[in-house]
Order: structure tokens, then sequence, then C-alpha cells
């Protein structure tokens, strides 16, 4: 039976570019392993792959997960993963994020490591298994770990992920600070999306002492489009049942985030020590996993 | 400051041996790095470390817990863990038991294999680091997958563990059965031990569809000394606060385990497909991870 590698929901490059690599090791390490992408991959996956020259993954039909062998990668919490992920049998994790509620029946494989990119683990088990790495594979890596790391701006970075990019540059052949630039300027443009699209680009929702908390993050090198359209993205926000929402528009060469809210003024204040206001610039924030998500559950907690 | 490394609370020979052997790797590895047990490890344990000549470790002791970085080895859930881990960080777990409901506000290091023991994994990290395997540390690591996996008998047993075995029984320089038999004589002679003391030898609890189990297992090659006092037995576990309390009695010859219980007749008929009556054999019934805790979790999901 085939083993079925996914990413989570509204896949990014990591969760993309993982699932391919790590299906390729496993068929290379004699398994047959097919990568799937929960959903349609967003437009900077979507360039990777075309650059690379990679075809997209399938789009994983819910109807075929019953019964099946799977693999996680790029994430490890139920609310967002595969629907139906209850009758399927989750045989491994391989991920770079906290643990949230995670439990299983049985044994099973994880791999998880504080660093900047789910494919800087991946590219680290080829070293392990002694496997090669192919030129798109090397340039899926890359890729991801640029992505994820803000071409290292990002507080996540860790040595290990510049010495797999050093590495992978090479097999890629790529120089990886004008080919990140090229990538992230393919992947944050907003031309042509909806209000509505935008919040949810890059959504995932959290239990924060038991408040419903949505956090959006968009990365964007078009600042001015959306702040004018502030009073939009309010009234949207506001109409969803989330107890709290913040949407975060993070400007990776200010390297902080412009933050538009649902939520008490106070909470945002003291979570990033800013006098909180809509579209007020949070300096230094650029990372959910590290910074939003830490801060916003801390202060949810002390107020 | 220094990283403080521990096993699971009553300590078996794989939470003593592979908390002293991952100690001992990250201090090759220039970190700083200590080895504790959270009680008084058990006779087998204790066999193992007066063998090759390895001192037992500190008890810890639970005000020094504060703020420390911890690595947990052996365990994964809260509840069989360090008193007030809550103020602790725990920076890193390598592990071979289910997960259970493990959350954390921020991305650690996770290492879960589903092999035999944890030993087995961290001779495989002494091995991807490069670090070469000491004669005393040697003696650790077989001892705990010798006992761990019942001397390859018990089904948890991966061609890893196997491997594993081979090649440290050459740097340990024993005869891997006759020293596990050895092992397991010295470790589950009962002698002077106390009804109360029995039953929580090797005590775990588990929550199952929200009731409170507890599931002791006790392996001794010395079965009718406890079946002549199963009636004591049975008051003492009758008298507990859980809702369901499972003693096995594991006969690792026999490749089976007697039962005394407090609960209902039909969740054992149905968990173990067996005719339910205190002291019923339980045909190869071996392993608490693989079979006793997920054939008692169906069972009661299911009544």
């Amino acid at each position: 039976m085939s083993l079925f590698v996914f990413g989570h929901k509204s896949p990014d490059t990591d969760s993309v570019c993982s699932a391919i690599s790590l299906a390729y090791l496993k068929n290379k390490l004699g398994m047959d392993a097919k990568a799937y992408a929960l959903e349609e991959p967003r437009k900077e996956a979507k360039f990777v792959l075309d650059y690379f020259k990679v075809e997209l993954p399938e789009i994983l039909d819910p109807s075929k997960i019953k019964g099946q062998d799977v693999v996680l990668v790029d994430h490890n919490e139920i609310a967002q993963t595969a629907d139906g992920i209850e009758e399927a049998n989750i045989v491994e994790i391989v991920d770079h994020h906290k643990i949230g509620n995670l439990s299983t029946d049985i044994p099973i494989s994880v791999r998880i490591m504080p660093v900047g990119c789910t494919c800087t683990i991946i590219y680290n088990l080829f070293k392990e298994n002694n496997i090669e790495v192919p030129y798109e594979i090397a340039g899926l890596l890359i890729s991801a770990i640029l992505s994820d790391t803000l071409i290292f701006k990002s507080p996540t970075t860790t040595e290990l992920d510049k010495k797999a990019v050093y590495e992978l540059a090479e097999i890629a052949k790529v120089d990886y600070e004008s080919y990140g630039m090229e990538m992230f300027k393919a992947g944050t443009s907003l031309d042509g999306f909806s209000i509505e699209e935008i919040v949810n680009m890059d959504f995932k929702e959290f239990n924060m002492s038991g408040k419903r908390v949505g956090i959006g993050q968009v990365m964007t090198l078009d600042i001015d489009s959306i702040l004018s359209k502030e009073d939009d993205f309010l009234s949207y926000i506001n109409e969803t049942e989330f107890d709290m929402v913040v949407l975060a528009i993070t400007d990776i060469i200010k390297e902080g985030s412009y933050l538009i809210y649902k939520g008490e003024d106070k909470v945002i204040s003291q979570a990033f020590n800013v006098n909180a206001a809509q579209g007020v610039f949070a300096e230094g924030i650029v990372s959910r996993k590290k910074q939003l998500v830490p801060k916003l559950t801390d202060a949810v907690k002390n107020i």
C-alpha cells in the first residue's frame, strides 16, 4: 500500500516541497510513497515548482484517506491536517512546529526539530541515509528554507538552516539571495486577490485559554495597497466567529508587521509592546510560530 | 546551565540507562548534561549498573526543576514525568512510546521511533553523531534493549533493536542471551516485596474514554508465589481510587500474562479474547504498550 505524504491545509512552499522531497526519499529507500497537497498550493509554491520544473502534487481526495497510512510533514495539529484524518493511520510526522495536543494509539515515528523549516530536517534525512539529492529536489528544499526563514531574517533561523542553504545552493545552481528575492516578489504579489482571500491566505486557528483565536499572516512587498483597504479588512474579520483574530501584514524588508485585529486593545498592547490601534506597526514581529503565537498566548492568559 | 536528562517515574532499566547514555552523548557533543532518576531505580536496573560498574544516578530533587532545561527520555506523558514539570522547560524528548496529549508552547526537539527500546534510538544517535560507544555505555544500552524486548520475545522488537544488540554485544563483551537471562532472574525475584510494592512496581495511569485506568505489569519467573496471593492482590486493587485496574503478571517464558483486575468482566473478555475470571491467563499478551493499552482502550471505548 502506498504511503501518502502531505503538509498542512493552505499549502505553503515548505508543505509542498517537504511532501515531494520526503516521498522521493522514501521511494529511494525502497518504500512506495506519494506526495499530495491538501488544497491548491499558494502562489509562491507554484512559482518554485515551475522554476525547477516539478509537477504540482495531486490534490488529496478525502474519500481515499480511510485506512490509509499517512505521513504528516510541516504540521502536527489535527485542526491543520486532512479532513477524515481520524480514519487514517498516522505512521510518521516530520515537523518543526510546536506540538499541539498530539495523541496516538500506538507508537509512531516522530522527528521534530526546532529549526526554521521542515525541509532542513528532510535534507538531513537524505544525508543520514546517504541518499544523493538531485538538482530539482535541491531546488525545492532550498526554496522552502529561504521561504520559511525569510532568507535568514526570521528569528526561527538556525545554523542548520543556513548550512543546508549553502550546500543546496551548489546543487540547485542558484545564488540564494537573488533567487530568494525573486521568489518572494513572485509569491507576495496580491494583485487580483479579494479581502477574504488575503485574510485566509495563511490563516491558522489556535486555542488560547479556551478562546478561539485565528491568526492570519501575509508577507508582501506591497504594504500600501493593503493598508489603504484597512476598513474593509476590519469589517471582514469583525464578522468572523472567532473570539479574536489578528491579521499580520509582514514587511520582510522593514522586519515587522502591521496588525489589523478583532479583539481587545489591551491584549494587543501587552502582547506586542505597542500602543494598540488598527494598522499599528509591530517592530521586529515577523514569525507567527515564534512570536505572534507565544506572545498572544501569554497576553490572553494574563489578561 | 546544565541540562537535566531523566526517564519516567518508577525507573526501569531503559529509563535509567537511556538517561545516563544520552547525558554522556550530550557531554561528548560539548553540552553540559547530567542524568537523574525520578525515584529509586528498580532492582533490574540496579543489577545492570552494578554489573557494568556505573554509579546510580542522583535522585532528582523536585525543588531544583524550576526554570531548568530538561530532556525527557523513555516517556512523553505528563502523568509519568517529574513533579513540577510545568515550571521547567522541556527542550527535547527521546522516546519510543505512543504520544499522549503532548503540547508545547514553542517548537522543541522530538525523536520518537516505533522501536522496542529508547536505548536503540540513543545507540543510533551515537552513530549519527560519530561518537564512539565505550564499554560501560554499551553495557547499559544492550541491557535496556534486552530488558524492553524480553530478549526479542516482545512483539515490540524491531530489526533495529536486534541490530543494536548484535553490535553492542561485541563492545560490552557479553553473550546477549545468557546475560539477558541472568539480568531477568536478578530483576524479577519478588522476594521480600509487599502486595502494594508489587502492584506499584511498574504501574502507569491512563485516561480511556474519560475513565481513570491503572495498568500494573510484573514480569517474573516465579508466577506461583504471586497467584497463591491472588485474593490479597484483589482486595488491594479494589480499594484503589481508579475506575479500573489491571495487574498483568507476565511470564516471559510462557509468553502470556495472568490478569488480576478491578473492573467489568466483559471489558476484560472483549479486550483479551478470554473468559474473564481473576487470574485468567491471556495467551500472547506480554507488552503493555503494544497490547494491554490499545486493547483495553478499544474495549473501554466500545462497551
